[in-house]
């Protein structure tokens, strides 16, 4: 089972020009083959079969924790392609912009007409992520020939998708996914090699575009994220020292096991978009309901939760009117 | 982002008989349009996608809570697979009566071909599950109402899969698993009351069985997990509770809200089937790298994950290989 | 059974300047998850399977009948989406604008190239409607649950093309077929109130938008479309009444049965698109022919059929090259 | 738009053993690429898109009244495969046979787990019908060509489930839409030949089998069902008789225009099927609020509704308690 | 079998300005119900399946060798598709038209991000081909029914994309195409002549519109190319003959068989495309191990395979750096 | 362009008893995501869209020419299905057997009822062959990366196909894929560490049993089909001899190039099935018209073709017929 944290796994900008151009665009990192969709599903599967646990544990531990960590991933290009859609402030709640490119442009209609400016299991072409992309065979070494080949295809569509889109929330998630997707690259390369003496640490990088080279990835290399596997669990999964270990292909720097998440960062509130009904075409009236609910179950006057703006717009108006 | 813990949400019986014609049936509970992927991805989306989530924080919550619960719902329903696809022994490491079953009887062929006796990401016919299953239209109203929907179906389908199969694994997930989303029928039926006036409490049960008839329910609603919304995180979506209280509409029981996620338990760990190589066609070659590993990794003599089952059968042997 | 009536259920514009970008997104409307195709294969199907009719008449009749004018739906959006794919007159047979927006703009390839710039199965991905998009449980309240959730999916996505949309013809479908929505939402609301005591009518309206504040709603609230049912039968499913009565939830006013089907208006005789070969690139061909085995079968010199327009451009040159 | 008569093209035996296995087999003539609901659908877009219809009436009038009667088709599909999947008595509300057959067989998992015992726009392999099975061309010579072979095909399949089914809902339905799409295929080959001269009739039988060699055809051949074509419309679609004459392909008799719709023959009443929630787990209650409701309407004591058999067991037992 | 030879059936040209927008739509060519994998699947899949081929070798034999044809057509597709993909000099490896195209316009995503700038296996849509589009019923007549109708849609498909797109290469792959496809649909209705009488040569040409009005198909008329069939085979299929003989149906003039493939052309190397990774982000790397390993190999000094244009940017100046 | 040989690239036995549940697991070779129809079609797009071919031409060679070698796969899966749907005599044209066996078993509907006892693009659960199988990302190690991952899978569902079946055919078929699969396995892992100098060698056997252990793989290692690289083309692709050279990773024999096709086997003549209408219900009127046509066209008394058995079961009876 997992316990969820509300915050991000990396900073994402707040919203500013939307760009629904470049929101269909992110969507293949999301439901596409080789987007964050595949690789979340493809390693929880992969540990929900692993036989032998205890036999094999380095490995089910390897497997099943990267795996959390690319719920975290889902959740990021979720941010980003939100972020994409929206207009820039809640004063005006229905951005002009937004709306006239989602309705006009050669963009991904369902952006509009299903998801309500919001992310989909879709990808770039709009067909929806599907169960076959999945390979989870039980034959370990296959299944991590697969996954190495999975990031491989991955980091490939990041790139595609950087050089496809320059909107700021695009290029930080670009940035920051190539170089985790790379970690987990690595990380597959050195299982197999563990398990059969290949010296896979050869093929990197792949494609031929070391990380160092792309702006939005430095921050993350200079605090190492280019290295580092986190361990997303209170207890489990800490054996993946047993695997995760050695020089990293590209820079010859150690690899390292961090025993806990990243401390990450809280996610912007994102405004209504009363045009498409987000959360509501009259959004006070779901604010007013929530204010009295939250009161009547004792709960303090400020949200309980933490966003990364003020995300307070509507309630404070709201506020004025209970009192 | 989110911590995994590797306990199943409740326990689960060991392998016994395989039952392939039973794990087939049971795939409608993981890729089928109403099975646990849909839950886990309908709420996850919605959660990622919910605009203003100051304003409207006990909502947002309560859908981001639920989902973290369902991502224990597909771990549960893939266990109950891989143990009605399992022999009862790791001794006996090819056995005949599951290989027949999968390999002759009318059930899911990628079972046998492309999940290694394991869970897939698909439904009863072998269909692969799609994120066009997914609804997230943004307006919280209409959301919550295909949620209150979804949970009556996905109610549907667990009766019909707990009477077509009887094997020990079947009943006892469909048994909670009936329990479990009884209450997130509740909780949404409830966030509806709230919004809106309606008094949805009058549509229970849907269908027309009460849990309290099924007996595999009983053990949970001794318990009380008919009532109990468990908070599955460290520190956040404390404002569920101004959504989740009142009578249960079945019971007129009071709901609660658990500060905790459930203490579960741990899993089996399932033997190899070496006939689909899972792990591998020569288990033992893995245990004896991964023994190496650990050692050389400075971990402990024993694996350090938590099993319910012994699970050292091959483990024993390659020591005493290695000693 | 079915009779056909050469007729639609509401009037509609004749050809204006053609708008192939809003064409595609009305596909939404034909073949999406909430679009037409399904409202009227869910309710299809339900009647088909509809066990212990004369026990729960009164039901089977509401779903059958409902079923029936969904039919007339279909039609209407296939009308409005090809008159949105054709020029505004048959003396231009290839009407370069709807040519070059076809061709060129980012739209569905498929009305050009499959199409013949008419209507299909699709929606405004360009993904085809699905059977799996039917639901029919055969559990009454689960199906009636299930309808109400789907016309309000039906209702957010007309209104969401209503705004993407200024075409004449677009603006005309949606407003009709909002209101005709909004009937079957309350009449399936009823239903579930008869059967359970909820009071589903506090969920109006859902999205929070009354339909009185739509213009190209209101040439229909007049005339009290919103609160009528038509029996679209000469003899049958009389029974709906015993079901659809009482107060509209937004208006108050009382719903009404009347007995027959609506009178509707004929549909416009759309000119050839020869570019596209429709009916032929060499249409005058066929109108031949078919005077000639309209004469041969001993029909009227005029042909039989009343539509909107005069429609008889190609026919009087023919006539005339025939005498 | 249409106007729907309670009535069955056909008469269908009332359920006897039931026959999951045949039903699952029968599916393929409903959702098919060459079942019925594609002939429904080919036709009725065909006809929404028919450009100048004055011009080309007769051509027009053929394809629209076509297209009416295949929706009396998906209509006796869904008898027969609802026939097949019902125990013989409404006294045994549990009847084990269907129960089992549908539980534990190799056939439709969806029969039970989605269907509720009922029809599913699927194929024989339970993959939905998709729109893409539509083919639209506008092209009227193109349109027909693709008619004519999509009869073919249909004919084909009708024999193949002819000889995989002995179920006597089975045979009487293959029996008697072979007759009916034999029609069919000799109405477009006329057409085409009216159009372009090409003697089609020489392709007659295909498949290499005489309908009259098929003992479940002879009933329709006595009454000549081989060689009419009905007019399903009060006032429209008058012009086929321009097309539909001539000498039959096979007999040499000649081919006949029906001025109205056939009598046909009322549906059984098919008995609740309690283990699957259909219409209920518990039915009695729906008769019961069902009896109330038309009471409170001032409908009769009976219901209004016409079935082949009694159907009032269930009535019955209600109406001793309600009094 | 099949041996495959390095050249094209007909001459491409070179690449001149991108065209994204066009090569989307001529996707519908390749992966489209009526492309080239549609052609060449059908008929390989027909071959294959085809019983008693002794019995009814000349039909057999027909198939089968237009079958060999098709896999020429699916090439160039693909030659055109990419050639409209790619800048014009391979001395400007990153083509900013093309890139931007690609990246802004409203095209094919897939193109850029999942094909590098190649072609793939979809229709205009994006949508993947499928399995499914395969007819391979068994009955000699019925699949040459349905192989005339397929090379029915084919021609529309292909007059339509004509229509679409102005790029050279898709003019010279349409002018081409058009006039094997005609020579295909007139074997097929051979075939089905000489099996049942019937005089399909007056349904010729559908849609209306001869070849001889298509400038881009003049070439090929002129050398008589629309009335020959190729044996694509050293020493089988020479029963063609028996099949494909008599007047054109369109010119009258006698069909031909021609005992050996058609001489065709090299192929263009087309230039890399660094941006896209194609062959490589770094390709004067790949082209350095590639001449390394040629002389390894004992290999002459200049590449064996014949081109249309020189191709050796690259490889001189790495011939440069290597000496 | 290719040119293609009438005959199988190895011999499989004629028919036996009909196996319709091994020839439904047959059809993952076929059309699953690892079946050959993935093979062929990856490789195939991979060589059309290959960029800078002179510069890297052994690697282009390489690909191009396996693809061609694939092309043989998917006739052999289709020859070993086919075989396996037959009776075992043309004297009993409706095996009893095969009818009752695909019309009533646990097996692929389609089968009997789309493919007239014949191979689909279909894979073992009945499910089309998809576009979206292929990886043609451009980036030539990226796709070798795949292309090994694309043959490790293939190996795994061959083993796994090979396990299920027993039927002769099957095994024939699968023994010698193995064996062929193994090469190209190889092929593409030397590509790779002449690209990048990664050891891949030592990644075999995956899975982990050697071909050596498979009995029907022995008259294969005979012959030393292990180790050969058969060249697919009269004049082109002759670098290929450059990366496929050095010793087997299993056997440490030398790699070989083979400068020609393989010499392979005539197929056999599968006998009609009329049942099915397979090639008619009626085959002996084929027959006698194609021994007509042969006759006009100045053929040789006897068929052209060669087949493994006689084949003329009801050629004798027709000519006796004619004489």
């Amino acid at each position: 089972m997992i316990l969820r944290i509300d915050r991000l796994q990396t900073e994402l900008p707040p919203p500013s020009d939307p760009d629904p151009e470049g929101a269909a665009k992110v969507q293949e990192l999301m439901g596409g083959r080789f987007g964050e969709m595949s690789t979340l599903m493809n390693y929880t599967f992969q540990s929900f079969n692993f036989r032998h646990r205890q036999g094999a544990r380095p490995f089910y531990d390897l497997i099943a924790n990267i795996a959390a960590e690319e719920y975290g991933h889902i959740e990021l290009v979720a941010a980003a392609i939100n972020t994409m859609l929206t207009g820039a402030s809640d004063d005006d709640q229905a951005p002009k912009a937004a709306l006239e490119g989602a309705r006009n442009a050669a963009v991904n209609p369902h952006h509009f007409i299903a998801g309500g400016l919001g992310a989909l299991p879709q990808d770039s072409r709009g067909m929806p992520w599907t169960g076959d992309y999945v390979f989870s065979s039980g034959d370990l070494i296959e299944d991590l020939t697969h996954n190495f080949f999975l990031e491989t295809g991955a980091r490939n569509n990041k790139l595609k998708v950087y050089e496809m889109c320059d909107h700021p929330a695009a290029r930080a998630l670009t940035g920051y996914l190539l170089v985790r997707g790379g970690v987990h690259q690595v990380a597959y390369a050195r299982a197999l090699e563990n398990l059969t003496g290949a010296n896979l640490m050869k093929l990197f990088p792949s494609p031929r575009i070391p990380t160092a080279k792309i702006p939005e990835c430095q921050p993350f290399l200079k605090t190492g994220e280019d290295r580092k596997l986190y361990r997303f669990s209170p207890n489990d999964y800490r054996e993946i020292i047993a695997v995760f270990n050695g020089p990293h292909p590209e820079t010859g720097e150690e690899l390292i096991v961090v025993d806990e998440a990243p401390e990450g960062a809280p996610p912007n509130d994102l405004p209504p978009q009363p045009a498409v009904f987000a959360p509501s075409a009259a959004p006070e009236e779901i604010v007013e309901i929530a204010q009295k609910l939250r009161l009547a179950a004792g709960l303090p006057n400020e949200p309980t939760g933490v966003v990364a703006n003020d995300g307070s717009g509507l309630i404070g108006k709201v506020k004025n009117k209970l009192t």
